[in-house]
């Protein structure tokens, strides 16, 4: 691993990844006028890999992607997403909504339907307008563009209650082989561990197999966009899809495993938890970034349940808000988290700022806090003191904003 | 059970049950001079028990009732309640702070300090000022009235964040015999089931042996006190105290079944639901009592889990606060629950009005469902149409007022 080298591109867009087109247009699915309907495209056909919402009320575009996923996970061209639209709770004319929006991308690009998967995030329980989306498909076909302006543009029509696009770009260098891992995602509101409203599309033209794909993706995810919570709410379409065209000049990857599996995952990694930051940054209303790190645990599984428990909390997240040093709530959350925990051996850190020492509270340097909670990205840090073991989440904190945004998403 | 009456006492409170005499009083342990400690006191002994939180850290209170209830649950006289300090993450000392309070109190008394049992609410991981409280232990217990006044009074010194004091009574009329049951409780934010900042104190004259006490109280308590959340957060210090002075000329109840028992859990589940809704309508910041019920469930505890994600879903309860009917983040929530659910079979409603049928949206009346939203009190129901097995929660929405409360609770 020591040969590997990642370097960030900076002002990454999707379209970073050789061989990558995008396209966004303002088909009316939204009634501002914002652009809604993003298009991301390869001519070289593409491995594709994608993981789903654990939802039960999975929207439609899941169903059609997982199902075409299944038949054939070699051969696909892109991907279509429309924003303002969840196309979730439609029953089978949602099913055929999303079919549909598939064959005529297909049509317009010169490729199979099959070979297009889409993605829809909006209200939930309203059926697509496929008039709109039909033209604005064709429309964005027409409008395919290999630069990094159309990659931006692309970023920022899937966007909901974002604030800002959410992009990041990498290139993998090692020994004798180089390429592109570049990614975009749209989040805000209802992230949450396992998927929750939350869409990522990530390109590379690194070559590698179906299985290498979906192994990679899935060691990626677990701890970048799985170890991000907004409200706790999953929802019904979140989907992250790896689309890798192997258009670079490199061996193919064809076990999970070895040093060029492992720069993979890397590069992988560094995309996604960029991503995953910033969507815990751009949470709804959110004013701070929140790391939450648990050592000291039994296992990686434990220390992610503690660390999630202490992201969750909204009492937790409502003191950073106030910038208010209150451990009690954070051991208070680590305390209910399910895990066995002995309150005697827990130590509690706000950034390099002991506040709990083995389960007796600490003389809090309360100037010294007032500091780190002023900054805009807050660490915090417990330890368990059982174990070896470790997790981050990322979180954000909870304002008056949040309740703005999500007293009146509908009206 | 046709011979059983449950009459509701106007007015009620923790006093209401013969042989019981309160006292409150302001010790200085709050800054703002407002009552902060109460006693509940009964001359004769009552057998005793108690659900305590379920959270890995237990404030010394909880360590020390469960210590004593261990050791006998047969001679109890009382409790001391404090409001400002909860004596949570305190260490040796605190649980010596909590001995020292319960033996102030029976000197004071002329009863073993063991028979006194203590609860405490407020701030984590600061020491109880004890001078203050041993005088206001004094103070209380030369000051104990057995009458409804005085009881009214201690409701509202075992308050915090509280923005009224809950409490219920009702007189069991059986066939030959009457007693009373009488409640308070104190909650606000981080309610939840399993125990959660909520305290309550049940009193009443009926004759039970400790093992029916605890019997009837795990059973009234889970479909009331332990079917309400705020927030989600379980505190350190929840309990639930159930204290049975024998007074009533009834024979002793010793079997936890047959119809003389489930007559008292009856009469136990009244008071506690009344006392779990008001919990629920004075969460911090809340503008609407919200009932969930998941019905058509394959078993109470799916039913039971079901419903617990819409309530404490921030995003239908964000809804609420902002009179949307947006049944898409009911059914998001019932589907990310955890429980196996078929959508093509879940029906919602918000009141009396379906606002989603079979899986799929249906035409929603919304100048009806804004009506229904206009109302204090909303009701949501879910049919999973998956079996018989039904339960019932109670939450709040979510407000900009919580967000206020609880983003400087300290400062």
């Amino acid at each position: 691993m020591s040969d590997l080298r990642l370097e960030r591109i900076p002002e990454g867009a999707i379209t970073a990844t050789p061989g990558f087109e995008a396209a966004s247009v303002a088909c009316g699915i939204r009634s501002t006028g914002a652009p809604d309907l993003a298009l991301v495209f390869s001519r070289r056909p593409c491995v594709g890999a994608a993981l789903f919402t654990t939802n039960a009320f999975k929207a439609a575009p899941v169903l059609y992607d997982r199902a075409v996923l299944a038949r054939n996970a070699n051969a696909f061209h892109g991907v279509v997403i429309n924003a303002g639209c969840a196309n979730a709770c439609t029953g089978a004319q949602g099913l055929r909504d999303s079919q549909a929006t598939a064959a005529a991308a297909g049509a317009a690009l010169g490729v199979s339907g099959e070979s297009i998967l889409v993605m829809s995030t909006g209200v939930i329980g309203v059926h697509l307008p496929m008039d709109k989306v039909l033209s604005g498909v064709k429309q964005a076909a027409s409008s395919l563009d290999p630069g990094i302006e159309a990659g931006h543009a692309t970023a920022r029509a899937i966007m909901t209650t974002d604030t800002r696009p959410k992009e990041s770009a990498v290139r993998v260098l090692t020994p004798g082989a180089a390429y592109t891992i570049a990614g975009m995602a749209k989040g805000a509101g209802m992230i949450h561990p396992n998927m929750a409203t939350m869409l990522c599309v990530l390109t590379t033209d690194a070559r590698l197999t179906p299985d290498v794909a979906h192994a990679a993706l899935t060691q990626a995810t677990e701890v970048s966009l799985n170890a991000v919570t907004v409200d706790g709410d999953m929802s019904t379409n979140d989907t992250v899809l790896l689309l890798a065209n192997g258009q670079a000049d490199v061996p193919l990857m064809d076990a999970a495993s070895g040093s060029r599996y492992a720069a993979f995952v890397e590069g992988l990694m560094a995309v996604a938890t960029d991503l995953a930051k910033e969507l815990a940054r751009d949470g709804e209303g959110a004013t701070r970034l929140v790391e939450v790190t648990v050592r000291g645990a039994r296992s990686r599984a434990e220390a992610k349940q503690a660390a999630k428990s202490v992201a969750n909390s909204l009492l937790v997240k409502t003191a950073i808000y106030g910038q208010d040093a209150n451990w009690g709530r954070i051991a208070c959350a680590v305390g209910y988290s399910g895990i066995e925990v002995d309150p005697e051996r827990v130590n509690i850190w706000l950034g390099d700022l002991e506040l709990f020492r083995l389960g007796a509270p600490y003389d809090v340097n309360e100037a010294r806090a007032s500091e780190i909670l002023a900054q805009k990205e807050i660490a915090i840090t417990v330890d368990l003191g059982a174990g070896d073991a470790q997790a981050t989440v990322w979180t954000c904190d909870l304002s008056h904003g949040y309740v703005d945004i999500n007293a009146h998403y509908r009206t």
